[in-house]
């Protein structure tokens, strides 16, 4: 092989995901020669919940009842907007939540959220036809470690640092600095925003009212505001504050299947205006020809009697208020007068964002000392794409999933309290 | 919306696939309006066969049977290069029918071919670091419609019209031009080689002595042959004649799910060098982390005793022959002493290649009237990407896909008759 492309070089040597990756696909193989014993606290693998187990199995058993309709989903194409059936229903469903008549042509379907944010930042970013080149602004950072590397050109994303709130002892939370983001939109070379709610990785959720002022700087700017709402609502709302969110035109507002516990399943939800929504199934076709069907087929069930707004609100959100609780209470414990540190505030997400201001070691070193031992977590700097301005928190926090069983936990923190003692 | 970027307007403006996708849309919502009755000779969604819908029902209870396993499948992301357990079975597998001790690290799985074609164009194609821009050849003309418009840039692909044999009365086939093919190479701009075998429109299968020959081209110049086997070898075997190919270093195979019945689950494989394999999973990563996890399991069940094989063989192959050679009576019937016409040699694939020489209607035309009558076709024009110099085959073909139930496809071939006289 001579070599590859600029994008594949950008795609397959990004600095964050895939160096991440592969450290956990080769550490995976050495303790399974060595025999430790690994705390996977890097992830964002959805936690497995028994009574949704169950409740999966059963509608993966009824879906296998009717031979004509498995013979349809599994082996039709479906459009490459998703199934108009599929959206016709969850259209009708979601208006009542997200307090707008949403019609099937809102409705986009893709492989996966992280398929959506691909297309929606190369189609609102990177070179116009006027010759302009567009930047997606994150307003309020730290943001997801994924969206970082999926420009098609470099320097995609520019982003603004958060305004730092001390609420309590050992607690702080991010809040947007509203008057940066105003006048970084005067410069007129943003296409699109976007911001994940609840926010990963620190947890954050950012206010309705704070939502409805971004909301009106881009309108005011006319361009898109982009809500990753994966963790959030309406499912599989993993939020603890502040859960309800409205959809708006000019909005585009992305769901997914995942951290309801469908991961394997792919399924992204896009929900925006319909020029959009047709646009991101006009990419579909050209990039994948279609979506899957089995996530559509499965939410249609979970529609059914709006059981996924229960399961949401009465499974999952409590399930992970308790584990987030948990977890805060054994860092408490094990931190407390011995290591000077600051969790965010924990109002949703997977995620509990570890801030260790004048820390001797700094978030790389910590992550290389934890892989050693057996402990994956994500340093922090690699939250932080588009970043134009000194931040310090930048290499001075860690990000730890809790969705993983309660003793991989403890192990983990363990560790971790060593490394930091 | 202010505008979109121009990537997002290549993809989602492309004129061959995108516009017949929408064609379709707007003529099914009219036909359930006006209730005329459709023929869809158009698209490529495999037939539906019962014993195969049987067998595929069967295997997906049998995965329901197993609360640990399914909640592992549905809950659990996948490597982004896929199962690493269900990629050393498929490299097992494969490497006897395939003449190479394939390893997992040659396979990387993408959400269906489709997405693998995405990832490979614009690895070998497009800027370089060196400032050149390389460009993908396709040695033989007509080539499957969904290439055409997948580059991330403008004049992705470049081709080489094939030379026109004359095999009996009304049959014809396509054969490359190896010549043209070695003085296009010593251009020395070219990224990659790719066909499709059985070819998708033509139903054409290039022989594996022609294989050989343009593998050592592409040896002798050091870049990748990919071959997309969507519908070919090993599986679902949609070949009538030379059905057998090898593996060998340098080449990307690309295999689906999808023809063997499950497009819903948008299944994937590319079959290539362990660098190039590694790439797609890094790529793959930061476009949609992971792939999918049914498509895997339901394939490792059919891997067992060899069954995906055996109904490839014995079920799926003399299911398609056997229409295929039916749906060329009825048109030889219909057509002979009315209309001039060659079909392709049917050697594999879903399709039949009508080329009506000297017609006073051309392939748009013909497109055009059938559409108002109720029949989708696809005009010749859309299937010669990087066409650069005149070949008149262009726009006096069209394409028929004959995997429709008979009667559908008898109402089409009527239409078409009628148009045609």
């Amino acid at each position: 092989m001579k070599g590859i492309s600029l994008f594949a070089q950008k795609l397959s040597r990004g600095a964050g995901i895939s160096e991440l990756m592969k450290d956990l696909g080769s550490a995976l193989e050495s303790s399974q020669k060595s025999g430790i014993e690994l705390s996977m606290m890097g992830g964002g693998n959805p936690a497995h919940i028994p009574e949704l187990d169950t409740l999966f199995q059963r509608i993966w058993n009824e879906i296998g009842q009717s031979k004509n309709k498995l013979s349809e989903i599994l082996g039709d194409y479906s459009a490459p907007q998703g199934s108009y059936h599929f959206r016709s229903i969850l259209a009708e469903s979601l208006s009542s939540r997200l307090g707008y008549p949403l019609t099937p042509q809102h409705i986009a379907l893709t492989q996966g959220s992280q398929s959506a944010f691909f297309l929606l930042f190369n189609a609102f970013g990177g070179k116009f036809p006027d010759g302009s080149f567009k930047k997606i602004l994150l307003p309020i950072l730290p943001e997801y470690i994924g969206y970082a590397d999926q420009g098609i050109y470099p320097n995609l994303f520019t982003s603004i640092p958060p305004i730092v709130e001390q609420t309590s002892t050992n607690r702080f939370r991010y809040q947007p600095n509203l008057s940066a983001l105003e006048s970084r939109l005067n410069q007129s070379d943003i296409g699109a925003l976007c911001f994940s709610r609840p926010t990963n990785p620190s947890g954050n959720v950012i206010s309705w009212s704070s939502v409805e002022k971004i909301y009106n700087l881009t309108q005011k700017n006319d361009i898109p505001l982009i809500i990753d709402n994966a963790y959030g609502y309406p499912f599989p709302n993993i939020l603890f504050k502040e859960p309800e969110i409205l959809w708006k035109p000019g909005m585009v507002h992305v769901l997914s299947l995942s951290k309801l516990g469908l991961p394997g399943l792919r399924t992204g939800i896009v929900i925006a205006d319909p020029n959009i929504a047709e646009m991101i199934g006009e990419m579909s076709a050209i990039l994948h020809l279609a979506g899957g069907n089995i996530g559509p087929a499965m939410a249609e069930k979970l529609l059914e009697d709006d059981l996924i707004y229960e399961i949401s609100k009465n499974t999952i959100q409590p399930f992970y208020l308790k584990r987030s609780l948990e977890v805060q209470e054994i860092i408490d414990e094990a931190f407390s007068n011995r290591i000077e540190y600051q969790l965010h505030e924990s109002m949703g997400a997977l995620f509990l964002w570890l801030h260790l201001p004048n820390h001797k070691k700094k978030a790389k070193q910590i992550y290389e000392e934890a892989k050693s031992k057996g402990l994956f977590i994500i340093p922090g700097d690699w939250f932080f794409p588009g970043l134009e301005e000194k931040f310090s928190h930048n290499h001075e926090c860690i990000r730890l999933t809790y969705s993983r069983n309660i003793s991989e936990v403890r192990l983990g923190l363990k560790i971790l309290t060593q490394i930091l003692s």
